[in-house]
């Protein structure tokens, strides 16, 4: 008799985005004639840059013709995608990576979530508290996060609370974890770490010997000179950390889907070279990004795409400047979306998250996302995004004033 | 410290592919004036048909005006194309298949490796004798496969001899494994199973409660009426049975990228519909197809995209008769190619299979697969595939026919 992987048990309800998605299309049901503003899930609204859509028309073109077309890619990606990539993202930020470090894929969440294959089940994981719900949901997968309570969540995880009160930047865990998931520009909060904030986590994780999983997904919308846009300006991360990028906040890619991981050749555990077993593991259950996206995602390095992509992060980022000024100036706690997509703002007079949600969503027919989803100490926080147009954010903003 | 999956260790070599690849580039790097002719790795080389190129620049045009513009697709696929999937492959052939029991990924490789992920890592799992590298490997690194001797293979999986002696159609195990690999048309045989023989298959499973993980990739091969192209035109199956498919070789999406696969909701283990399992793991671990590829697979299934793929497969398949009847004729016992873009063919005089893929490398110019790199029955065959250009593929069996 086939048993199941009795862990998909242990995990509580569905995930996030189900639940909100579900919530608000009952809602809009009974309330047909209630225009909802979305500012729930991360995910964008501008469309593709010129520059990318020639260059995948062009690609589509090349995969029409005998003489042009291409079979399999290279596993990791094609050279042109992945030179351009330890080009730009990091020589020109002096950084060196080389392309052999580098591994192209459909998306940063399906990185972040089979990574976990090259890991024994029986490290300890640590992630902070609010978090992206993959890192937790698929080490819970896995076996790696014990049994969940509904009070103190996973018996085995290692929470690391990130709090107004720390600056969203958690404090070393008492009990050492072996593997350390951080993302920065930070989802949900929107906030960001310094060089020197990340340097006590590298070489804490160097001392310790555990591995740090760096997603810097949100890196494209770092506006503040001096923010580290990648782990690897860390001096020995080289040594204990994998970084995961995407090109679908950057670029617009989230239904286009390309992302990349990066594991230096200098990172090491138990005398085997993680970018070797990644290696393994990518070759034997990954085939490969569609052509037409990789020739897509090179354009966004030429200077046009880079002039179009900055354009779109800028409307982004005044999106994000026009609710983080607006929901101050409702009376309510803001914090992140300088450097980020993200608005994490505190509930009004404590109430709970899941509430304040309800409440938003029900007088002001704006959509957010409840803190509590990401985390315990997201409790008494929303999370906004700056993806939607500037017209829906601005109404969207002025609708929430009018309520608080 | 950071421990890694000790299984990956375990893992003899590298990949297959890899191994061929790298000798054939050293062959060529020392005989670069020698005009290889490959017909190893099962890569496509007719172009896309011009309704799925036609179909992509439209979705391309979308994804750039803002108007049209698409960013999170569903997770497992847009209705359009699981509509199509359903109306066309399964109600077509009077199966039902519902869409909520189809789940669109990036390929089926990505598919029968990560399908693992909802069983328990202590079922024991039986394969084809010779198989495709993927499901052992995969089995091998979530640790069910035991341990790997070089003589008797991975100590914990069941193989399953398939052999000219039984028609490449297994006997029933000794012992029942709780998950069951079968893939017909076979790779890397190119023979079929008939429906009675899958019957047996499904009756054995349903008895004992395992299930049968179906690879139908090469269905679209399929020339001789009544072969079965789905598993579920088995009866009972629905109850026992996931099924794989791909777009890769059906219509020239290996650098495409997009697949499928079925879990029918009656299928039921543990008291938990595997259907559930999959879509939570998707959902968590998999972020959807890109829209345009979609869009481009949505026209395989217009009644121009069904004509210009049915050329296409026709051209394969003239090129495997070629193969079949040419390697016949130089005295080369010779199975599959009818049913299946893959030629099966028995050494001459018991060679080695390595030995005869070095012989066709460096006397005919001629790349093939070792049959020994698919299992220890592999040894002594050797497969061609038949999706080089017709010339390639004449003059390749004109090449063989004059050194054997």
């Amino acid at each position: 008799m086939t048993r199941i992987n009795e862990n998909f048990i242990k995990l509580p309800g569905s995930y996030l985005f189900s639940d909100i998605a579900k919530r608000v299309a009952k809602y809009s049901e009974e309330n047909p004639d209630k225009k909802l503003i979305k500012m729930g899930i991360g995910d964008v609204t501008r469309p593709l840059a010129p520059a990318v859509t020639a260059a995948m028309k062009k690609a589509v073109d090349e995969m029409g013709s005998a003489e042009t077309f291409r079979g399999y890619g290279p596993d990791y990606g094609y050279d042109f995608l992945l030179e351009a990539i330890a080009e730009n993202d990091y020589a020109a930020r002096g950084i060196k990576i080389d392309k052999s470090e580098i591994f192209l894929s459909d998306g940063a969440k399906s990185d972040c979530a089979n990574i976990g294959d090259i890991f024994s089940v029986d490290n300890s994981v640590a992630v902070c508290d609010p978090v992206y719900p993959v890192y937790v949901d698929t080490n819970a997968m896995a076996g790696r996060a014990g049994d969940y309570d509904e009070k103190l969540g996973w018996t085995k995880l290692v929470y690391m609370p990130c709090t107004a009160e720390n600056g969203f930047i958690p404090a070393l865990p008492e009990k050492t974890p072996d593997i350390i998931y951080l993302c920065y520009p930070n989802n949900p909060t929107g906030t960001t770490a310094t060089k020197g904030q990340l340097q006590v986590w590298v070489d804490y994780a160097k001392k310790n010997g555990s591995v740090i999983l760096f997603d810097s997904a949100y890196e494209a919308f770092i506006s503040t000179p001096g923010v580290p846009h990648s782990i690897f300006e860390i001096p020995g991360a080289e040594e204990c950390a994998i970084e995961f990028r995407s090109f679908s906040k950057t670029a617009g890619f989230t239904g286009t889907r390309c992302a990349y991981t990066v594991i230096p050749n200098a990172l090491v555990r138990g005398g085997v070279k993680l970018n070797s077993l990644w290696a393994r593991r990518q070759s034997t259950k990954f085939n490969g990004v569609s052509y037409v996206t990789q020739r897509g995602a090179e354009a966004i390095y030429t200077d046009q795409g880079k002039k179009e992509i900055r354009e779109t992060i800028a409307y982004y980022l005044e999106n994000a400047r026009i609710i983080r000024e607006g929901l101050a100036k409702a009376g309510l706690k803001v914090y992140g979306g300088v450097d980020a997509p993200y608005i994490w703002a505190a509930s009004p007079k404590g109430m709970p998250s899941w509430d304040f949600f309800d409440m938003l969503l029900k007088k002001a027919g704006v959509v957010t996302t409840p803190g509590a989803g990401f985390g315990p100490s997201g409790e008494g926080y929303i999370r906004l995004t700056a993806f939607s147009t500037a017209e829906a954010t601005a109404e969207a903003v002025e609708r929430i004033g009018s309520i608080l």
